[in-house]
Protein backbone atom coordinates (compact mmCIF):
# COMPACT_ATOMS: atom_id res chain seq x y z
CA UNK A 1 0.00 0.00 0.00
CA UNK A 2 1.64 3.33 -1.13
CA UNK A 3 1.48 6.87 0.42
CA UNK A 4 1.37 9.59 -1.76
CA UNK A 5 4.36 12.25 -0.88
CA UNK A 6 3.44 14.73 -3.61
CA UNK A 7 5.04 16.25 -6.55
CA UNK A 8 8.95 16.70 -6.24
CA UNK A 9 12.13 15.60 -7.63
CA UNK A 10 13.37 12.55 -6.30
CA UNK A 11 14.95 8.80 -8.25
CA UNK A 12 17.86 6.87 -6.97
CA UNK A 13 20.20 6.27 -8.09
CA UNK A 14 21.61 9.79 -9.59
CA UNK A 15 24.73 10.52 -10.99
CA UNK A 16 27.64 12.59 -9.84
CA UNK A 17 29.09 14.36 -13.06
CA UNK A 18 31.32 17.39 -12.85
CA UNK A 19 30.79 19.51 -15.78
CA UNK A 20 33.76 21.41 -17.51
CA UNK A 21 33.73 24.94 -19.29
CA UNK A 22 35.72 27.86 -19.97
CA UNK A 23 34.24 31.24 -19.41
CA UNK A 24 34.51 34.49 -21.16
CA UNK A 25 38.06 35.21 -20.23
CA UNK A 26 38.90 31.57 -21.22
CA UNK A 27 39.34 30.35 -17.10
CA UNK A 28 38.45 26.68 -16.92
CA UNK A 29 35.56 25.88 -14.55
CA UNK A 30 34.38 22.65 -12.77
CA UNK A 31 30.83 22.34 -11.42
CA UNK A 32 28.89 19.57 -10.21
CA UNK A 33 25.92 18.36 -11.32
CA UNK A 34 23.32 15.52 -10.71
CA UNK A 35 20.47 15.92 -13.00
CA UNK A 36 21.92 14.44 -16.10
CA UNK A 37 22.24 10.97 -18.17
CA UNK A 38 22.49 9.76 -21.41
CA UNK A 39 19.59 10.68 -24.30
CA UNK A 40 20.32 9.37 -26.81
CA UNK A 41 22.49 6.55 -28.35
CA UNK A 42 22.93 7.69 -32.02
CA UNK A 43 23.73 10.42 -32.11
CA UNK A 44 25.41 10.03 -28.96
CA UNK A 45 23.90 12.70 -26.60
CA UNK A 46 24.09 13.43 -23.19
CA UNK A 47 21.54 15.88 -21.04
CA UNK A 48 22.35 17.89 -17.99
CA UNK A 49 19.93 20.53 -16.31
CA UNK A 50 21.54 23.67 -14.82
CA UNK A 51 20.10 26.69 -13.03
CA UNK A 52 20.76 30.20 -14.75
CA UNK A 53 21.92 32.13 -12.31
CA UNK A 54 25.16 29.73 -12.45
CA UNK A 55 28.32 30.31 -13.91
CA UNK A 56 28.31 26.96 -15.96
CA UNK A 57 24.89 28.44 -17.47
CA UNK A 58 26.64 30.86 -19.25
CA UNK A 59 30.17 29.70 -20.06
CA UNK A 60 27.96 26.90 -21.94
CA UNK A 61 26.15 29.70 -23.76
CA UNK A 62 29.41 31.43 -24.35
CA UNK A 63 31.17 28.76 -26.11
CA UNK A 64 28.61 26.26 -26.76
CA UNK A 65 30.96 23.24 -25.44
CA UNK A 66 30.83 21.24 -21.99
CA UNK A 67 32.86 18.70 -20.78
CA UNK A 68 31.35 15.76 -18.54
CA UNK A 69 33.88 14.10 -16.57
CA UNK A 70 32.91 11.11 -14.21
CA UNK A 71 34.44 11.30 -10.92
CA UNK A 72 35.67 8.35 -8.69
CA UNK A 73 34.79 7.68 -4.71
CA UNK A 74 38.12 8.83 -3.91
CA UNK A 75 37.53 12.20 -5.13
CA UNK A 76 34.51 12.79 -3.03
CA UNK A 77 35.01 15.47 -1.29
CA UNK A 78 36.39 17.45 -4.27
CA UNK A 79 33.28 16.65 -5.84
CA UNK A 80 31.10 17.87 -3.07
CA UNK A 81 33.07 21.20 -2.75
CA UNK A 82 32.61 22.20 -6.23
CA UNK A 83 29.13 21.69 -6.82
CA UNK A 84 29.08 23.97 -3.24
CA UNK A 85 30.81 27.15 -4.51
CA UNK A 86 30.73 28.98 -7.88
CA UNK A 87 33.32 29.61 -9.72
CA UNK A 88 32.56 33.43 -10.08
CA UNK A 89 34.84 34.63 -7.55
CA UNK A 90 37.13 31.68 -7.16
CA UNK A 91 39.87 29.15 -9.53
CA UNK A 92 38.36 25.84 -8.19
CA UNK A 93 40.89 23.97 -10.09
CA UNK A 94 43.87 25.56 -7.92
CA UNK A 95 41.46 25.11 -4.73
CA UNK A 96 41.22 21.67 -5.02
CA UNK A 97 44.57 21.04 -6.55
CA UNK A 98 42.72 18.90 -10.06
CA UNK A 99 44.38 19.76 -13.28
CA UNK A 100 42.22 20.82 -16.52
CA UNK A 101 43.14 19.97 -19.23
CA UNK A 102 42.01 20.98 -22.87
CA UNK A 103 39.59 18.98 -25.12
CA UNK A 104 40.82 18.01 -28.44
CA UNK A 105 36.80 17.98 -29.80
CA UNK A 106 35.52 20.92 -28.45
CA UNK A 107 36.22 24.25 -27.22
CA UNK A 108 35.97 22.78 -22.89
CA UNK A 109 38.19 21.69 -20.42
CA UNK A 110 38.41 17.91 -18.81
CA UNK A 111 39.61 17.29 -15.28
CA UNK A 112 42.72 15.08 -15.90
CA UNK A 113 42.48 13.21 -12.20
CA UNK A 114 39.19 12.03 -12.98
CA UNK A 115 38.60 8.28 -15.15
CA UNK A 116 37.35 9.28 -17.45
CA UNK A 117 35.50 12.41 -20.05
CA UNK A 118 32.88 12.73 -22.25
CA UNK A 119 33.84 15.98 -24.60
CA UNK A 120 30.24 17.87 -25.81
CA UNK A 121 29.37 20.38 -28.24
CA UNK A 122 25.73 22.31 -27.11
CA UNK A 123 22.70 20.96 -29.39
CA UNK A 124 19.80 22.07 -27.81
CA UNK A 125 18.96 24.13 -24.69
CA UNK A 126 14.88 23.39 -23.61
CA UNK A 127 13.82 25.91 -20.90
CA UNK A 128 11.87 23.48 -18.44
CA UNK A 129 11.42 26.67 -15.24
CA UNK A 130 13.89 26.33 -12.44
CA UNK A 131 16.29 24.61 -15.00
CA UNK A 132 17.35 24.78 -18.55
CA UNK A 133 17.67 21.50 -20.24
CA UNK A 134 20.92 20.81 -22.10
CA UNK A 135 21.77 18.21 -24.57
CA UNK A 136 25.54 17.80 -25.73
CA UNK A 137 26.11 15.75 -28.41
CA UNK A 138 29.16 13.79 -27.50
CA UNK A 139 32.01 14.18 -29.52
CA UNK A 140 34.33 11.69 -27.67
CA UNK A 141 35.23 9.59 -24.70
CA UNK A 142 38.63 10.08 -23.19
CA UNK A 143 39.55 7.76 -20.51
CA UNK A 144 42.68 6.50 -18.69
CA UNK A 145 44.55 3.38 -20.10
CA UNK A 146 44.41 2.14 -16.57
CA UNK A 147 40.14 1.83 -16.37
CA UNK A 148 40.13 0.06 -19.89
CA UNK A 149 39.49 -3.44 -20.56
CA UNK A 150 41.35 -5.56 -23.44
CA UNK A 151 38.19 -5.01 -25.23
CA UNK A 152 38.28 -1.11 -25.12
CA UNK A 153 35.86 -0.77 -22.83
CA UNK A 154 35.60 1.35 -19.70
CA UNK A 155 35.46 -0.78 -16.42
CA UNK A 156 32.91 0.63 -14.14
CA UNK A 157 34.53 -1.76 -10.90
CA UNK A 158 37.95 0.41 -11.42
CA UNK A 159 36.16 3.47 -12.16
CA UNK A 160 34.31 3.02 -8.75
CA UNK A 161 31.57 6.16 -10.05
CA UNK A 162 29.82 8.01 -6.74
CA UNK A 163 26.11 6.98 -6.89
CA UNK A 164 24.10 10.41 -5.38
CA UNK A 165 20.69 10.22 -3.36
CA UNK A 166 18.29 13.61 -3.71
CA UNK A 167 16.51 14.79 -0.58
CA UNK A 168 18.31 12.54 1.80
CA UNK A 169 21.65 13.68 0.25
CA UNK A 170 23.49 11.36 0.54
CA UNK A 171 26.97 9.96 -1.42
CA UNK A 172 27.30 6.31 -2.02
CA UNK A 173 29.74 3.83 -3.79
CA UNK A 174 29.25 1.21 -6.05
CA UNK A 175 28.19 -2.19 -4.74
CA UNK A 176 27.88 -5.70 -5.41
CA UNK A 177 27.68 -6.98 -8.67
CA UNK A 178 24.05 -8.14 -9.24
CA UNK A 179 24.43 -9.97 -12.95
CA UNK A 180 24.21 -8.93 -16.61
CA UNK A 181 21.68 -7.36 -18.06
CA UNK A 182 20.06 -8.59 -21.74
CA UNK A 183 21.10 -12.40 -20.08
CA UNK A 184 19.94 -12.95 -16.91
CA UNK A 185 15.98 -11.93 -17.43
CA UNK A 186 15.68 -13.90 -20.92
CA UNK A 187 13.98 -16.77 -18.76
CA UNK A 188 10.76 -16.06 -17.89
CA UNK A 189 11.72 -14.71 -13.43
CA UNK B 1 47.12 10.21 -19.76
CA UNK B 2 43.63 10.02 -21.46
CA UNK B 3 43.26 7.65 -24.64
CA UNK B 4 40.58 8.64 -27.28
CA UNK B 5 37.42 5.81 -27.70
CA UNK B 6 35.84 7.71 -29.89
CA UNK B 7 32.00 9.04 -29.94
CA UNK B 8 29.63 6.55 -27.71
CA UNK B 9 26.81 7.01 -25.34
CA UNK B 10 28.36 5.52 -22.05
CA UNK B 11 28.27 7.21 -18.17
CA UNK B 12 28.38 5.21 -15.11
CA UNK B 13 25.77 5.19 -13.40
CA UNK B 14 22.83 4.77 -15.07
CA UNK B 15 19.83 4.25 -13.61
CA UNK B 16 16.97 1.48 -13.94
CA UNK B 17 13.24 2.70 -14.06
CA UNK B 18 10.57 0.67 -15.60
CA UNK B 19 8.01 2.87 -17.61
CA UNK B 20 4.82 2.23 -16.45
CA UNK B 21 1.65 2.23 -19.38
CA UNK B 22 -1.48 1.81 -21.10
CA UNK B 23 -1.90 0.91 -24.45
CA UNK B 24 -4.68 1.48 -26.83
CA UNK B 25 -6.87 -1.11 -25.28
CA UNK B 26 -5.92 -0.18 -21.67
CA UNK B 27 -3.70 -3.18 -21.06
CA UNK B 28 -1.26 -2.31 -18.40
CA UNK B 29 2.77 -2.58 -19.55
CA UNK B 30 6.02 -2.22 -17.90
CA UNK B 31 9.41 -1.68 -19.86
CA UNK B 32 12.72 -1.19 -18.41
CA UNK B 33 15.08 2.10 -19.32
CA UNK B 34 18.26 3.35 -18.66
CA UNK B 35 18.56 6.28 -20.54
CA UNK B 36 16.77 9.21 -17.79
CA UNK B 37 16.57 11.21 -15.05
CA UNK B 38 15.47 13.85 -13.06
CA UNK B 39 15.49 17.41 -15.02
CA UNK B 40 13.83 20.17 -13.28
CA UNK B 41 13.35 20.94 -9.84
CA UNK B 42 10.52 23.79 -10.31
CA UNK B 43 8.15 22.24 -11.75
CA UNK B 44 9.75 18.68 -10.75
CA UNK B 45 10.12 16.82 -14.21
CA UNK B 46 11.72 14.10 -15.08
CA UNK B 47 13.08 12.41 -18.72
CA UNK B 48 13.37 9.49 -20.40
CA UNK B 49 14.76 8.42 -23.55
CA UNK B 50 12.61 5.69 -25.94
CA UNK B 51 12.83 4.40 -29.82
CA UNK B 52 9.99 5.12 -31.73
CA UNK B 53 9.58 1.28 -32.29
CA UNK B 54 9.08 0.64 -28.54
CA UNK B 55 5.69 -0.55 -27.39
CA UNK B 56 5.94 2.11 -24.44
CA UNK B 57 7.10 4.86 -26.87
CA UNK B 58 3.05 4.42 -28.78
CA UNK B 59 1.70 3.89 -24.90
CA UNK B 60 3.01 7.05 -23.77
CA UNK B 61 1.54 9.42 -27.26
CA UNK B 62 -1.30 7.92 -27.04
CA UNK B 63 -2.41 8.45 -23.52
CA UNK B 64 -0.01 11.44 -22.61
CA UNK B 65 1.35 9.98 -19.05
CA UNK B 66 3.56 7.38 -17.86
CA UNK B 67 4.97 6.07 -14.27
CA UNK B 68 8.76 5.42 -13.61
CA UNK B 69 8.66 2.81 -10.93
CA UNK B 70 12.28 1.88 -8.70
CA UNK B 71 13.06 -0.73 -8.42
CA UNK B 72 15.13 -2.67 -5.72
CA UNK B 73 17.79 -5.02 -6.21
CA UNK B 74 15.81 -8.34 -5.17
CA UNK B 75 14.13 -7.36 -8.23
CA UNK B 76 17.05 -7.31 -11.09
CA UNK B 77 15.56 -10.39 -13.20
CA UNK B 78 11.95 -9.28 -13.44
CA UNK B 79 13.35 -6.28 -13.85
CA UNK B 80 15.70 -7.43 -17.15
CA UNK B 81 12.84 -9.38 -18.50
CA UNK B 82 10.75 -6.11 -18.74
CA UNK B 83 13.71 -4.67 -20.97
CA UNK B 84 14.12 -7.69 -23.61
CA UNK B 85 10.86 -8.42 -24.07
CA UNK B 86 8.03 -6.42 -25.85
CA UNK B 87 4.86 -6.09 -24.33
CA UNK B 88 3.69 -6.43 -27.92
CA UNK B 89 2.96 -9.56 -27.96
CA UNK B 90 2.74 -10.46 -24.11
CA UNK B 91 1.43 -9.51 -20.74
CA UNK B 92 4.78 -8.76 -18.93
CA UNK B 93 2.74 -8.40 -15.28
CA UNK B 94 0.91 -11.71 -15.53
CA UNK B 95 4.97 -13.33 -16.85
CA UNK B 96 6.69 -11.68 -14.09
CA UNK B 97 3.61 -12.01 -11.48
CA UNK B 98 4.22 -8.35 -10.26
CA UNK B 99 0.75 -6.12 -10.08
CA UNK B 100 -0.05 -3.11 -11.85
CA UNK B 101 -2.61 -0.38 -10.09
CA UNK B 102 -4.32 2.47 -11.66
CA UNK B 103 -2.45 5.92 -10.88
CA UNK B 104 -4.18 8.19 -9.49
CA UNK B 105 -2.95 11.40 -11.25
CA UNK B 106 -2.26 10.00 -14.23
CA UNK B 107 -3.63 7.48 -16.43
CA UNK B 108 -1.10 5.00 -16.19
CA UNK B 109 -0.36 2.11 -13.94
CA UNK B 110 2.17 1.87 -11.34
CA UNK B 111 3.87 -1.28 -10.27
CA UNK B 112 2.65 -2.25 -6.72
CA UNK B 113 5.55 -4.67 -5.10
CA UNK B 114 8.40 -1.66 -6.12
CA UNK B 115 9.26 0.74 -3.01
CA UNK B 116 8.29 4.40 -5.41
CA UNK B 117 6.72 5.39 -8.02
CA UNK B 118 7.00 8.88 -10.20
CA UNK B 119 3.55 9.52 -11.69
CA UNK B 120 4.22 11.88 -14.87
CA UNK B 121 2.21 13.84 -17.32
CA UNK B 122 3.74 13.90 -21.13
CA UNK B 123 5.18 17.97 -20.82
CA UNK B 124 7.52 18.08 -24.19
CA UNK B 125 8.51 15.27 -26.60
CA UNK B 126 11.68 16.29 -28.23
CA UNK B 127 13.40 14.12 -31.30
CA UNK B 128 17.22 13.29 -30.84
CA UNK B 129 17.48 10.34 -33.39
CA UNK B 130 17.29 6.64 -32.61
CA UNK B 131 15.89 8.32 -29.35
CA UNK B 132 12.95 10.54 -28.02
CA UNK B 133 13.05 12.53 -25.47
CA UNK B 134 9.91 12.84 -23.18
CA UNK B 135 9.94 14.78 -20.48
CA UNK B 136 7.33 14.09 -18.18
CA UNK B 137 5.90 16.93 -15.02
CA UNK B 138 6.09 14.75 -11.94
CA UNK B 139 2.30 14.99 -10.54
CA UNK B 140 2.62 12.69 -7.46
CA UNK B 141 5.69 10.30 -5.73
CA UNK B 142 3.61 7.15 -3.67
CA UNK B 143 5.98 5.41 -1.56
CA UNK B 144 5.07 2.05 0.58
CA UNK B 145 5.10 3.07 3.87
CA UNK B 146 8.00 0.62 5.30
CA UNK B 147 10.29 2.70 2.74
CA UNK B 148 9.61 6.22 4.42
CA UNK B 149 11.60 8.26 7.19
CA UNK B 150 10.33 9.80 10.42
CA UNK B 151 11.01 13.22 7.91
CA UNK B 152 8.80 11.70 5.15
CA UNK B 153 11.97 11.43 2.96
CA UNK B 154 12.27 8.24 1.01
CA UNK B 155 15.03 5.93 2.55
CA UNK B 156 17.73 4.76 -0.32
CA UNK B 157 19.37 2.41 1.75
CA UNK B 158 16.08 0.22 2.36
CA UNK B 159 15.05 0.98 -1.25
CA UNK B 160 18.27 -0.69 -2.56
CA UNK B 161 18.17 0.69 -6.12
CA UNK B 162 19.69 -0.81 -9.00
CA UNK B 163 23.01 0.69 -10.50
CA UNK B 164 23.59 0.08 -14.49
CA UNK B 165 26.97 0.13 -16.30
CA UNK B 166 26.07 1.13 -19.89
CA UNK B 167 27.85 -0.93 -22.59
CA UNK B 168 29.67 -3.35 -20.31
CA UNK B 169 25.72 -4.33 -19.41
CA UNK B 170 26.09 -4.99 -15.80
CA UNK B 171 23.76 -4.14 -13.12
CA UNK B 172 25.23 -3.65 -9.36
CA UNK B 173 23.89 -2.52 -5.67
CA UNK B 174 24.59 0.37 -3.82
CA UNK B 175 27.57 0.41 -2.25
CA UNK B 176 29.13 1.89 1.11
CA UNK B 177 27.63 5.42 2.47
CA UNK B 178 30.34 7.89 1.64
CA UNK B 179 29.10 11.14 3.41
CA UNK B 180 26.89 13.71 3.09
CA UNK B 181 26.42 16.60 0.14
CA UNK B 182 26.67 20.36 0.74
CA UNK B 183 28.41 19.18 3.57
CA UNK B 184 31.46 17.22 3.24
CA UNK B 185 33.59 19.24 0.49
CA UNK B 186 32.29 23.01 2.39
CA UNK B 187 36.33 22.92 3.41
CA UNK B 188 38.66 23.21 0.79
CA UNK B 189 39.97 19.71 0.10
Amino acid sequence: MKRSLGAKSVVYPAPVFVIGTYDREGRANAATVAWGGICCSQPPCINISLRKATYTYANIMEHRAFTVNIPSERYVKEVDYLGIYSGKNIDKFSETGLTPKRGTMVDAPYIEEFPFVLECSLAQTIELGLHTLFIGEIRDIKADESFITEENIIDVEKVRPIIYAPEIRMYFGIGRFLGRSFSMGKKQP
